[in-house]
């Protein structure tokens, strides 16, 4: 029996704010728009201001035809190579296939021969969700599965794009290949913490080589997914934003459409705004993470008066209460300029706020190791006199030789660059996964036992004898479900108070994570240890919680992790300079005596990033050059696939070709063949010159007469052999006519 | 009248050292292979040990199969866009497709339909070259045209890609971009030179932006040329190179044919060799230079000795010895490496070799410069004590005390940067140009001289009265032709001997005298003003050498300017480096006494060149994804095109579509209208809440049972009305109440 009776997609339809008659109507005209792309709709109560329209291609045909459609439009963009079969047998082969075709006859404009019914826009901001049901059981099969499990098979990222489509399974795919190529630098990191200790020179060379290669393979990798999943090229055809405001419109004058325009001009202008954008967050948390460490520093290792022991949370307290707040105004400063650049594509808008959040990303997360590293531990003692600032604040509190006598003990904690990145490596990613995982849930739980409370909360008043019934029944009116049905009903309500699931966080958090390997492991080299046990729970949980804690995504096509491959790339360059700065400045490990690195040089600093940046780009280039000649098994198959219906087709004309060839061969070749009836040794030079002069007479073309000097080819074989024999008689007659002269 | 008497290709056989039965065998072999791809053929004599095979399409059924082929396969490799028209129209739409379509015919091995001869290779030994002739008139008319005009027009281009094919017509377009986009910083250097004089900030960021925005330029002028040319997609689809040894041949599973194979890891091995290659190349050049550099620092500057108005020739000849042959053994050892590198194709061949020439071509230009700004003027004065190593040389012709008493006036020559800027820049561009169009000519009336002296000096012991009739004979016997033939015979013999024309040269050298642009303009910031003259006498006189000094050459296609696009992009990143250094050493002008610069500070030049280079990869980023959204006129056309045919496609396949919808529609419509007969406001929820549980006893599937509680759309719209009626009541009731509460 189907868990999900036979559920295709529900539509969350609340009219909580909305007058009861414009709900009915509304809803009315929903019902009837499904039915007209043949859908098939059944409709139940969800909670007391909303309800639940539960969608179902029960009409085969319909489904068949837009499925049929699909596939037509891939092929004319080039994302399938052959002509799809005919309607009558187009069935969609995956789940995610059939969800994505639905979704599309749900969502569709009219125009485009869909129900045009886009949830929370336009006429449909009452639609609140349209999703798709979990499938239980496949995916408590998968999780059972996994627990047990190192690495996933090809097939089984296969089953996570069959269920939740190409751009999660692209996700999964890239956890899986980061996963499996921590291996080498866990192992090689350990070896080299034990053997080498920190700032190990080859520990960071090897490092950065493997950053380039994993990058490298895991484009070819992204290039063999899409072969397999066939959704190569689709990034080329995405549909139109919604929100896209064109400046005016321009009609084709070849296709005949009105199309929206934007200028490209003027999109450009307001890109520039990043600019400043990027230098105003970089400031604004840069003061913040930077204040929080100064104050941090003063009390930790300078104050030395009452309250330490409680005072050193201070700054842990404000960073945790400025930086979420800092970066949720910067990332809603972000989402407006990027509403206003006003992209043309979904596509382009998402790729391009990625692009933003990443840059307050990457502040946030490793600005305060780079403080560390490059301006605490080098010039602390030129800087720490000035954190007298802070004094004038504790002075009311605490007498002033208290406090100076402690200064001049100050020396620079050598060992804190290292429990900063075991902070940032360790715990914060403990910490993220519990945040993730675990916090939800509770949450969850939480909202469940409110929501009830609130209920019974509404009718306290009653008379204590009837209260147990009212209460009974001021829950029942609103769910007056069939019995057979209230058990799959409550897991519909369930899912639907869901959150959304977004694979881009989940991007995020691991492309932030390589970054941490790439410009900070030489710190401390069991970085890529942490990682591997960390990204074996994370595949995990992050498949826990899409299937448990978000409402099922619709299956979205991929063809690669979009923008997060070039952060990558950036990232692993930027490593390439922290990393050999960090190992020039504390691999020889002659501090000072009060903890400075004793002789760092300016000059010979900046010359090892030159060299170790170029020496980068050098290997980069090279190992690209190398890699992109491997052709990864699945893009052979589609190329091979490619090849022989060219062949097949070429074949086919040359058949009709050679057939026809036959049919006139017979009155072409005769002519041809004739002149070798000619007795050849008639034909003298001089013959030939007659032969021409006769025809100049007859007045023809001159540039003919050159041509019918030799009548076919065997003439004028027959010509060469002459001219080759008198010219080497020639030429022997006078080499032995000059022998003679000797 | 056609003056090239419809003659399509001449191949030169030559039977110099070949066997004369086997000569005339071989020839016959020849002209039976031509006449059967459907090629006319007349044979004449060419000089004492060659003839001429004069090769035409008449049979314009085989040429239109041939194009009509070449057609099929390039709209299967995606290079058209729409399916070729019928084989009775293909006809050749420019005279390069013609002659390109047959130098195939030709030269294709037989297995794919051609004629297998191909030139100095295998049995056609003797076939010493495949030729189409010079079309004078066209030639001529364009170099008249040119000659008056600045730029060129987009159909000028069109002409040359016409007669000579799209790798031709690319060079040309590449040098009138480059011509175009010079203007520009011609006209800001010559302001530049008269308010700020050299090493001027301004100019040279200034001069690093235009290097990128030409080349990111001239990557959408190819796009759009390879869409006007519909070459786009051509380079992926090269054929085989046929001095590829497979290591093993392989068969493939699915397509059934056998390959030859040669493992990916090894050719990367092989390839390894490039890196001792290269630094061979650079010590080997590098000593040349440096130590011919030195002598003349010793000579021109230290030494005081007797001769020194002759001596300072010395450097100068040991340079033009020296140079010249070291670059041939390099040349000769990097063809040696690419040829054991056994690429597949003659495409990846040549890309390859282009690198490695690069390499060479880029030390013999650039490290002269590099030496004087890099080496001698900041470091002369630690160095030249050193040079007393010459002094050896020098004492046995002069008194010690005579060098001595120079050495100790010693002072660096500022103006010896500019000057040799100026030398590479100005005057090797002149003996450049000379070299190019004015040697060949002399050296071509002089070949044709020394052979009729050579002819008559064969005949000089007769006696004195038959002389001059033996010497007429001598030279008649090999060429008896037809009086008629006689000129255009001449004119073929001419050009039969000119050398072949080859298109990397002429792009290697604009490569390099942009990378002078790139790399040193700071210092004289006239550069681009000499090389804007330069480049209009440069664009005729190259078209002028491939017409007159030339073979014509086949029409190759192409689609973009190939390595080279890359080595462009080299030079600018690295001139980002050198002129940043440049202005950051020299900018200040005040030398110290000795005329050394005074306060160059190691890392101070790090950090600009560090920031320079970053902000340099950064704007280049920028402009990059700026002009890539940019689309050129004719791939917008392009794209349009495909659009259109996808669109017509579409419609097609949609009508047939709607046209059995509405065969089918009566049959199914029927059940979802009927129920609307049913009186709606019977309907309540109790009457479905029966009829479901009717259904129950009836024992179906229980999740089929879930879509059969409301009978189409219209009953589930009056389910929804009742449930948004009842619960937004319910809600009213209750707020209600709550309020009769308060």
């Amino acid at each position: 029996m189907d868990r999900n009776n036979h559920v295709d997609y529900v539509i969350r339809y609340s009219f909580a704010d909305t007058d009861t008659q414009k709900a009915i109507d509304q809803l009315e005209r929903l019902l009837r728009r499904l039915h007209e792309v043949g859908l098939q709709s059944e409709v139940r109560e969800a909670d007391e201001s909303s309800l639940f329209v539960f969608v179902r291609a029960s009409n085969t045909k319909s489904l068949r035809h837009a499925v049929y459609q699909s596939r037509i439009r891939d092929w004319l963009h080039g994302v399938r190579n052959t002509e799809p079969e005919q309607e009558s047998e187009a069935e969609p082969q995956t789940e995610a296939e059939r969800l994505r075709v639905i979704y599309h006859m749900i969502t569709v404009p009219r125009e485009a021969g869909g129900a045009g019914i886009i949830p929370e826009y336009g006429e449909w901001k009452n639609v609140t969700a349209v999703f798709p049901l979990h499938d239980d059981e496949t995916n408590k099969e998968c999780m059972r599965d996994w627990s047990s499990k190192t690495f996933l098979t090809p097939e089984d990222l296969d089953k996570i794009r069959n269920s939740f489509g190409e751009s999660v399974g692209f996700y999964f795919a890239f956890l899986q290949s980061y996963f499996r190529f921590l291996m080498f630098p866990a192992a090689f990191g350990f070896s080299c913490w034990i053997l080498l200790g920190s700032f190990s020179t080859i520990y960071t060379v090897v490092n950065a080589l493997w950053c380039i290669v994993f990058i490298e393979y895991w484009k070819r990798q992204e290039e063999d997914l899409s072969c397999r999943w066939q959704t190569r090229g689709v990034s080329l055809n995405r549909p139109k934003r919604l929100d896209f405001k064109p400046e005016r419109e321009v009609r084709d004058a070849r296709t005949g459409e009105i199309k929206g325009v934007f200028p490209i001009g003027k999109r450009m202008q307001r890109q520039l705004l990043q600019v400043p954008f990027t230098v105003v967050a970089a400031i604004g948390l840069g003061v913040i993470i930077a204040t929080c460490f100064a104050i941090e520093i003063f009390i930790s290792e300078i104050y030395n008066g009452p309250f330490k022991g409680y005072l050193v949370f201070i700054p842990t307290i404000l960073l945790s209460a400025l930086i979420p707040t800092m970066t949720a105004v910067l990332v809603s400063v972000a989402t407006r300029l990027n509403d206003y650049e006003n992209y043309e594509t979904q596509f382009a808008y998402d790729a391009a706020l990625t692009q933003k959040i990443f840059i307050i990303n990457f502040i946030t997360s490793y600005l305060p190791i780079v403080l560390t590293a490059f301006v605490y531990l080098p010039f602390a003692s030129y800087i720490v006199p000035y954190l007298d600032v802070f004094q004038l604040t504790v002075r009311p509190f605490v007498s002033k030789e208290h406090a100076t006598t402690a200064r001049t003990k100050f020396s620079i904690n050598p060992d804190r660059l290292r429990k900063q990145v075991i902070y940032f490596t360790v715990t914060a990613q403990a910490v993220n996964f519990a945040q993730e995982t675990i916090v939800p849930i509770l949450k969850q739980r939480f909202a469940q036992k409110y929501k009830e409370y609130q209920r019974n909360r509404n009718k306290p008043v009653d008379d204590d004898s009837t209260e147990s019934e009212t209460q009974r029944k001021s829950r029942d009116i609103p769910f007056q479900d069939d019995p057979n049905e209230t058990k799959f009903l409550n897991r519909v309500r369930n899912e639907a108070d869901l959150a959304d699931y977004d694979v881009t966080d989940d991007l995020r958090e691991m492309c932030i994570q390589f970054g941490y390997l790439a410009l900070f492991a030489p710190i401390w080299p069991l970085v890529p240890v942490s990682f591997l046990v960390n990204n074996w729970v994370e595949l995990r949980s992050d498949f826990f919680k899409i299937c448990i804690e978000c409402k099922r995504p619709w299956p979205q096509r991929a063809e690669t992790i979009g923008p997060w491959l070039e952060s990558l790339g950036f990232l692993s360059w930027v490593g390439s300079i922290t990393s050999s700065a960090l190992v020039y400045m504390f691999s020889n490990n002659d501090t000072a005596p009060d903890g400075q690195p004793s002789t760092i040089k300016g000059w010979a600093l900046l010359l090892t990033i030159f060299f170790s940046e170029h020496l980068y780009l050098f290997v980069r280039y090279a190992v690209r050059a190398g890699m992109s000649k491997l052709e990864p098994p699945n893009v052979r198959k589609e190329r091979t696939e490619r090849y022989m219906m060219r062949r097949r087709y070429l074949e086919s004309t040359l058949l009709t070709r050679s057939a026809s060839d036959d049919d006139e061969s017979e009155a072409e070749q005769p002519p041809a063949d004739a002149d070798s009836g000619v007795d050849l040794s008639q034909i003298t030079r001089k013959t030939l010159e007659e032969d021409a002069r006769e025809w100049t007479r007859h007045g023809t073309d001159p540039a003919e007469k050159f041509w019918q000097r030799q009548k076919g080819w065997r003439e004028s074989a027959h010509v060469a052999s002459a001219i080759v024999r008198e010219l080497t008689s020639h030429s022997a007659k006078e080499s032995k006519e000059s022998k003679k002269e000797l």
